[in-house]
């Protein structure tokens, strides 16, 4: 018996409605129906039943011959392909800004002589007089002032300052300064000339695409080529910003070009956002080398609906963009990932204390930055600040160079500086940070070096970091948010890597001079090794990244993939979940969330609960005093009457109900729909007046001759609105919204039509009952 | 004036209805109500809704006093509590489980005579008399032969073998069948007696049990008692079965077991299931020592609901569980994980080629096991064979070990057999797979070995490979599903790894002979180590898991965790993917989701994709010409009518309207509610006789003293229903139940109450759509 029902239901005819319709109708040439404006969301439920009205098209297309059904397969794979093809640009873009970056940097202090396209690391590589000794010096590599001494133009120059050696440092200073000024002069002009949406981490936004919002050109072409050259210029100029969130923006870019390829993607909001997450996975694999990491902070942290399918497709586009970055070899080491770093003692029970603290310290600074840097931004916004962009980009490069110039470890690239810090101190290092002073008698192989004293350069080195950690702190505040592209994974990992140094040498230190008191005694005897100033850092590290990002699984993966260090998973741990807990005590959200409540886009954050009493009655509009809801009737409104209702109103659609008096709701009508549908058929339907009646019902009653031609609607009626009843709570409303993706809702009591709820009614109420501006949330 | 209003409508008063009063109902002494009856399926919503008002009423009452607050406190702590006592309890069990499988199994050939309790590995380490040479051999270690030639008792029995050598061999066999055939007799009988649902791997049944089903009894105390042992007894028997599947059933019962420990989970099964995902994780955490891994398992494989709290959570409960393994130490190398290999080449793109055909074949394993498994569970369920469990497991614990003591490979434990397989071959290898012939000259380090030909050892253990690979995987066909524990992944390991390291030592064997063959030319000059069979052998495993399983990621992670090998993720993914597409092109459906519909659980896969374009008015109960719907109306039903209906059906609810002509939807009732609230107020409140008028209206009319006194249930409706349209797609409809975890779902048109769909229903049409019996759908 239900057989026979649900094949006679099977049968496409004038029965098949609900979304089946709206597929129909978008055979006719109707351009735009089923788009989206700009800054409006996306119903996913929407999208995703024309993706499957799409694919049961293509499916029974198939049948009818070859050619189809190579259709149908190539379209089976569109999805392999697109991934394929975004980890082989992500991972080459990645590659590419590497390499320009590490050049730029270079380019700064000096210039090989032998090819000027040479970073200083690659001179000196291919240099034959470069000893073992001191890899960092060759012939071929000359710094400014050194070039200048050679040329007689330049001697005046150097005249101006009176001793030589002064003189030459200056020189190099004034260079240096002048380089990162004009590097990212040219960067935040490119940027407001050519792409504005180019500028910041560009995390914030896209996780508010990734949750359904439309922002037009934000992940386009523009975009991607001018965030690729601004990025590399931006990190060359030295300002304290990494080129990790940026990555993400790239490879989300690659993404959204790769979806217009093939028309699954590109006219499907909801497709097209499967293939974003996948994008975002990308750009963390190849920011870090981490394609495991990439995938959970995907799915953790940017990624709004994410099904398993994607989960699958974004860990391949993560492990392509992953080798391609290999295979470009930027590091020149043929590691995957960026700070390689092998340890060769265990840690200790007793040392969790120092990691606890170390999330402590991690926790507070990223309350600080957050803070910090939403009140600098909230004021950029406000003041007349805003207003010169360039002027400000200018100044705060100006004072980074100024600053950084002095001390080694501000001087060169933060990444350099973290990996500097993360490493162990093997026999040979020469770095000022591994000075400590050696026993003569010494026998041990090399890998084995028992605790030290530390020696006079450790000395330098621990208040030249101090003055550095400072120096962080406080410019990066300043520095996210600027107008050109800039990522604060790396500053963040800076400023944990230099604490959690600092606090590492100190435990070092402690155990060597005291290792006979309790705490010492059971796991440090002397001429052990037992305490590694390295994974300090690396812990620092994690603590004030999490503190930042609030991420958990996925900030312990990426940092054990960046390290391939699977033993340190625990004080990783225990300082991410500590880092975690502080800062969750000051404030829930993290930079991301607090950025883009600061820029009022419409997101529904599934991490926030939502735990008042209220009801969907309080929320829904009208309310009380209100004007009643704007509504159609199915058989008794005009054209003229709608077309009114569309000028009064901005509404971005209306409940259609059987009569104003019973009020019985039978569908929803979209606002865009239904202007290009009246428009439309003004324009071929003959006999489509103003006072033409509007019919949404299935079957129009005979009129009499006088009476004008009526217009038939149904077919752009969605018959199936989501509703609740008035006496639903508010928890229920906003999980629905969040996991069905909805754009709006209506509400009814005993099935008359009460109200509507729409998206930015359900986070203005939920603003407002976490006693912040409900007029924040500016978009729908 | 919104806020206002908010303010008014938050004061708790007689306005507010919704789920709160549900919370008020509980307060009053009825018991059992909002729980659930035993093989029903709950529902999420409501759950979700009644710990919010939970949450709701500590948090607000935490502002009383310091106790309360204290409690508040305690309460947020209790999660991270119960993750920490299952990360400890499934690790110590995990331990000791390993512990007795080692011994038991070495049980079976023989005694340690220092001491009893040590398994041959240990009893030879503890040896003064061990030589490096010949780890294996020891005076202390008898076999039972040789245990028995020394007692004049035993000689008789050895006079009955003729020759010595023949006579001892025989002996060893006969007592190990006889070893075997006692572990799983014990096994079947405590599983038989005490836990019936201690049997089989518990994989799907936990699904079942995560996506809202309620198994009493499934995860209690007795199963987690019997399961562990029987585990022990089952794996020892020799029998071709692994611990892990059972593993993750005892991690969910030991879940289970301190979730009764705290109201917050004991009393609500929606946050219950929440820790039951987190469980899991740290199941396949300890199974595997593959911490990420397992929570990856638990995301793709197990879980259904998994918020990123979770996420966090369940990563907390793995690492806890992993260290605590790591302490016990159970394999005595200190290593987290299960099998670790260190390869020294790294593998070359020609290579993806016999990894592709490895992808091949363990898709085909993966179909033709599980369409073996589920013929032959099928004819158990539904021929006499399923009546005498006891007799099966000794037939096939017989079979078993008749077939696998001849062989090397098999008579070991499958996981040293998997082991050994994976492993590269070192200089110092004594094992038959490592009988190269060593080319004298060679001054090489012992960890760079060129290729070589194989020696004799290496063809004869070809072919015992052989032997062994068909032998496994005809009788694991048989033996998943018996009435005793036990998990695949490890049989199916063992195939994969032993076609793989076939394959592998194949394809070495033609580079070495054939080093100037076109393919070979560019990655493998004479002399050079360039194939790594050890590398097959997994690639092989992982094809062949996926096969059974259709795991994607996890499995990627689980193997690269249990190895440690980073490099080796592209060959490992390039045949997961393989399998998957092989395997998914003969069935969509894994192990664990055919064993689910076998037994007929109403489980809704969040994975199957529903394309078919029926209506919810295609679904609905009532269909055409059933009765109309059974109903309950707001206050014209008496007490009478209402118990009449509960004995005449056996729905598990009932929707209430306002009138039957009228049919405008109210609420809706649940049947169990219902029952004890007619029960209660006819025991406590007076003057409810069986023609009271049942009310359910906010405010009931003053009746005539001769009426008998009305009875108010508005408090047990429910006064938010979820209501679709009769023309929503049955598609949306569907991932509205997957999305919101929905029990039922009331259907509307135009306001009025057409029908019902319940959670079966939609079941059985899915069922129906794919051409399966729908009446194999049997719970609700």
């Amino acid at each position: 018996m239900m057989a026979a029902e649900v094949e006679s239901s099977v049968t496409p005819g004038e029965e098949m409605n609900g979304s089946g319709n709206l597929m129909d109708f978008l055979d006719e040439p109707f351009p735009d129906v089923g788009t989206y404006e700009d800054f409006h969301t996306i119903d996913w439920l929407r999208e995703k039943s024309r993706d499957t009205d799409r694919h049961r098209k293509i499916t029974s297309k198939s049948k009818e011959s070859i050619w189809e059904f190579v259709k149908s397969l190539l379209d089976a794979w569109s999805g392999w392909v697109v991934m394929l093809l975004i980890g082989l640009l992500s991972g080459t873009l990645a590659g590419v800004i590497d390499l320009a970056v590490d050049w730029m940097t270079d380019l700064k202090e000096g210039v090989c002589l032998s090819a000027f396209w040479y970073s200083h690391e690659q001179c000196c590589w291919t240099s034959n007089e470069t000893t073992f000794d001191n890899r960092d010096k060759c012939p071929q590599w000359q710094t400014w002032s050194e070039l200048m001494t050679g040329h007689t133009r330049a001697t005046a120059l150097l005249c101006f300052f009176s001793y030589q050696g002064t003189g030459a440092y200056l020189l190099n200073y004034f260079l240096y300064i002048i380089w990162a000024l004009f590097f990212s002069f040219l960067a935040v002009s490119l940027v407001r000339v050519f792409a504005p949406y180019a500028c910041g981490s560009g995390i914030p936004e896209i996780k508010t695409i990734l949750s359904g919002f439309i922002i037009r050109g934000y992940l386009g072409k523009w975009t991607l080529l001018i965030k690729t050259v601004t990025l590399v210029l931006a990190v060359s100029s030295g300002l304290s910003l990494g080129k990790e969130g940026p990555l993400v923006h790239v490879a989300c870019c690659c993404g959204n070009l790769f979806c217009s390829l093939f028309s699954k993607y590109s006219k499907n909001e909801g497709k097209r956002r499967e293939v974003l997450s996948a994008a975002a996975a990308a750009g963390v694999s190849v920011a870090f080398g981490a394609p495991i990491g990439g995938v959970l902070f995907s799915l953790e942290e940017v990624s709004y609906y994410f099904p398993l399918k994607t989960l699958w497709r974004s860990f391949f586009a993560a492990l392509v963009a992953a080798f391609t970055l290999r295979s470009i070899n930027p590091f020149g080491n043929s590691r995957l990932v960026l700070f390689y770093v092998e340890y060769h003692t265990p840690w200790y029970m007793a040392e969790l204390v120092p990691f606890i603290l170390l999330g402590v310290f991690g926790g507070l600074w990223g309350t600080l930055f957050i803070r910090g840097n939403i009140a600098w931004c909230r004021r950029r916004k406000t003041t007349q600040l805003g207003k010169y962009p360039v002027f400000e980009v200018i100044v705060v490069t100006g004072i980074t160079a100024i600053l950084a110039f002095p001390n080694p470890y501000t001087r060169r690239s933060t990444s350099e500086l973290i990996s500097e810090l993360f490493n162990d101190c093997g026999a040979l290092e020469s770095s000022q940070l591994c000075d400590y002073v050696n026993d003569p008698n010494m026998t041990r192989p090399l890998d084995d070096i028992p605790d030290r004293p530390a020696g006079p350069g450790v000395y330098t080195a621990l208040w030249q970091l101090a003055l550095a950690l400072v120096f962080k702190i406080i410019i990066t505040i300043f520095t996210f948010g600027m107008k050109i592209p800039s990522g604060l994974f790396i500053p963040s990992m800076a400023v944990g890597a230099i604490a959690g140094r600092i606090v590492g040498i100190a435990v070092e230190q402690m155990a060597y001079h005291h290792h006979d008191w309790i705490i010492f005694k059971n796991w440090c005897r002397p001429g052990a090794d037992c305490v590694t100033p390295g994974l300090y850092a690396m812990v620092g590290a994690a603590a004030c990244l999490g503190g930042v990002t609030r991420m958990t699984v996925s900030l312990v993966v990426i940092m054990f993939e960046l390290t391939g260090g699977l033993e340190y998973i625990v004080p990783l741990m225990a300082a991410a979940v500590t880092s975690k807990w502080v800062a969750d005590a000051f404030g829930k959200e993290g930079i991301y969330e607090s950025h883009i409540q600061l820029n009022g886009y419409p997101f529904l954050d599934v991490k926030d609960e939502f735990t008042h009493r209220t009801l969907a009655t309080d929320v829904m509009r009208p309310r009380r005093g209100d004007p009643p809801l704007a509504v159609l009737t199915q058989d008794s409104t005009t054209v003229e009457d709608v077309e009114a209702l569309i000028k009064e109103t901005d509404y971005n659609g209306f409940p259609v109900v059987v009569s104003r008096e019973s009020e019985r709701l039978i569908g929803f009508v979209q606002r865009r729909d239904l202007t290009l549908a009246i428009k439309n058929a003004r324009q071929k339907q003959d006999g489509v007046v103003s006072n033409s009646v509007v019919y949404f019902t299935e079957d129009v009653p005979q009129l009499q001759v006088s009476n004008p031609q009526p217009l038939k609607l149904r077919r752009i009626l969605n018959l199936s609105p989501f509703t609740v009843t008035d006496h639903t709570p508010m928890e229920t409303v906003v999980d629905i919204f969040r996991k069905l993706g909805l754009r709006q809702c209506l509400v009814t009591r005993s099935g008359r039509l009460l109200g509507i709820i729409t998206k930015k009614d359900v986070l203005r109420h939920m603003a407002q009952m976490m006693n912040q501006d409900p007029e924040s949330i500016m978009f729908n």
